[in-house]
């Protein structure tokens, strides 16, 4: 089969692969419809994080191929979404709600394990990983939104649940990619009356209005913090989606936080120094972390069927597997917010 | 007046100051009855932090001896327990449930404001920031749980809400000082079913137990992570409380936080260096700062008029006004978990 694989940084090829097949009688093969890039795949990409040499790509969506002899919620024909870490379901952490802190679990696209830049992917665990959708039969822009559960608007929504997202509040979201988006799109969807997208990108700010940002703060840094403190009578927002992971939009998202608000800060942190003075003397928090995709996506799932929300907006380049680097540089040099890879039908 | 004055570190000393008096109208004038010795005292005491020279002391009880044109809640008479900070009570922090970071508040005993280690103390916005106690009738044991509210009980249950303690979990309490017995105190209280306490001191192992410690691990650093985890089937814990503030208590603290938790740190914080990795990959958060005493006194005070909390039991140590370097000492020298100092009658 064919597979997305890494070489280094840049090195971003197509190439063949044995087939994937089943292995544990808890596995499902699931030939991928449709992968992504995601935000995080760029650290690796540009040689800014180490990544393992090989397949990769951690977010589809499918068709079940074949199912283990214990497999019992899935059948072959099935379309599923993939959350991008996979989970047992049953040791303490997927118990308690941490699926993507599972002690059996892992990553798609990773340590040689099969990627959903590829033709077909071995799913360990499927009962437990994989979310089934009610039908097969969907329309494109629908379809995009099924693909946006894998991984970016979970964790978009994550930043608003971690920042403890209340209805009426004022908030604001740090971050203009897909996740920032998606986290604009959550805080509405949990019914926030005001929020602030800081992006200096028009077509970014265009996404994050109709996912429904009711200001836009086209600046970054001091600057950044002053407009939002100008915009919310100097007291900050109620809470903060920080959704980079940078030192600097860590520093803005404490610099915009209100006195006893949460920053939810999903970005994996490169560089950053948790202002902990900053956060006891003023009562902010900060949690979140990788997102707990599998107990999300039942939750979101009904909201996209019913066409309530929209997250596959963000996918604004595609193309097709053959072309999957254009995908990357597409993200790399900010032409697109996310890149979609057709692979299947 | 007779006043408890800092004269720089280890300068402890007892001097004449101008009477209090009215100058606003919202003010009332506070006899003191009883005040303490506050850990955070030690960091100046000890010269590790910075202090104002002159009247010292944040935690007291007494009797209102006068009050401005504009206090209504409150007459001459009054038995009344103030919390460390003043505040308006109608600023935004106030309105939200932050007094502690009110924009109009200021600390008892800084900056030549009067000091609850003195004969007396003017309160500014009596009404919002004194917490009238329904009788002046009270043995010396109520008396003593009274004074735990001003300060230590409030800012251990601030720990334990930050911390997200709920009934039927496993916590742990890192911090043997007041504050983490009160930290204990207030997980119970609130229904957790295991307590860990981490001290390595007999008598503070025994105040722990007395609030409610179920597991006492008389370990620090790696060998206290590696005995709570032993405890907790390698998982750690569900809601951590961290009462010290220096980079080992929080790496401990972190170090014992299962996935998903929450670390509740009120320590005031000292060469702290926060995780980050680790919060992001573990979802491990962190809440907590200087507690919203205002906030909690009424809350936590019917239970200690009932008799169901009796945190005064911190005290063990008492000496009058004229042997107040007496109290530090015994603080200082770990002689004492906390000092109580008799002032008036």
């Amino acid at each position: 089969m064919k597979a997305t694989l890494y070489g280094g940084p840049r090195d971003i090829s197509v190439g063949e692969r044995l087939d994937s097949r089943i292995e544990q009688p808890t596995d499902a093969i699931v030939r991928v419809l449709m992968g992504c890039v995601c935000g995080s795949d760029l650290w690796y990409f540009r040689g800014e994080s180490p990544h393992a040499l090989g397949p990769i790509g951690h977010e589809f969506i499918g068709i079940v191929d074949e199912i283990g002899d214990n497999v019992s919620t899935l059948s072959t024909g099935d379309l599923v979404i993939a959350p991008f870490l996979w989970c047992c379901g049953e040791c303490r952490p997927c118990q308690s709600g941490w699926p993507s802190n599972c002690v059996n679990g892992g990553s798609f696209g990773n340590h040689g394990h099969d990627g959903g830049q590829g033709e077909a992917v071995r799913s360990p665990y499927a009962d437990a990983t994989l979310v089934k959708v009610p039908s097969d039969d969907y329309d494109a822009v629908m379809m995009r939104s099924l693909l946006a559960l894998s991984d970016v608007m979970c964790t978009g929504h994550h930043a608003a649940v971690s920042a403890g997202v209340q209805p009426g509040q004022t908030v604001a979201v740090v971050g203009d990619g897909a996740v920032g988006l998606c986290a604009v799109l959550a805080a509405h969807r949990l019914g926030a009356h005001s929020i602030i997208a800081l992006s200096r990108n028009p077509d970014r700010q265009q996404v994050a209005k109709d996912f429904g940002a009711t200001d836009i703060v086209p600046a970054r840094g001091d600057e950044a913090v002053e407009r939002v403190r100008d915009l919310t009578d100097g007291y900050g927002v109620d809470a903060v989606m920080e959704c980079v992971g940078t030192g600097q939009s860590m520093d803005t998202a404490f610099g915009i936080a209100a006195v006893g608000s949460v920053v939810g800060a999903v970005g994996v942190p490169h560089e950053v120094v948790v202002p902990i003075n900053k956060m006891i003397f003023s009562n902010i928090g900060l949690r979140g972390g990788v997102s707990p995709a599998r107990r999300y996506i039942p939750e979101l799932l009904p909201d996209v069927l019913a066409g309530t929300i929209n997250p596959g907006r963000v996918f604004d380049y595609e193309t097709d597997l053959d072309h999957v680097l254009d995908a990357y540089q597409a993200m790399d040099e900010r032409r697109a917010i996310k890149s979609l890879v057709h692979i299947g039908r």
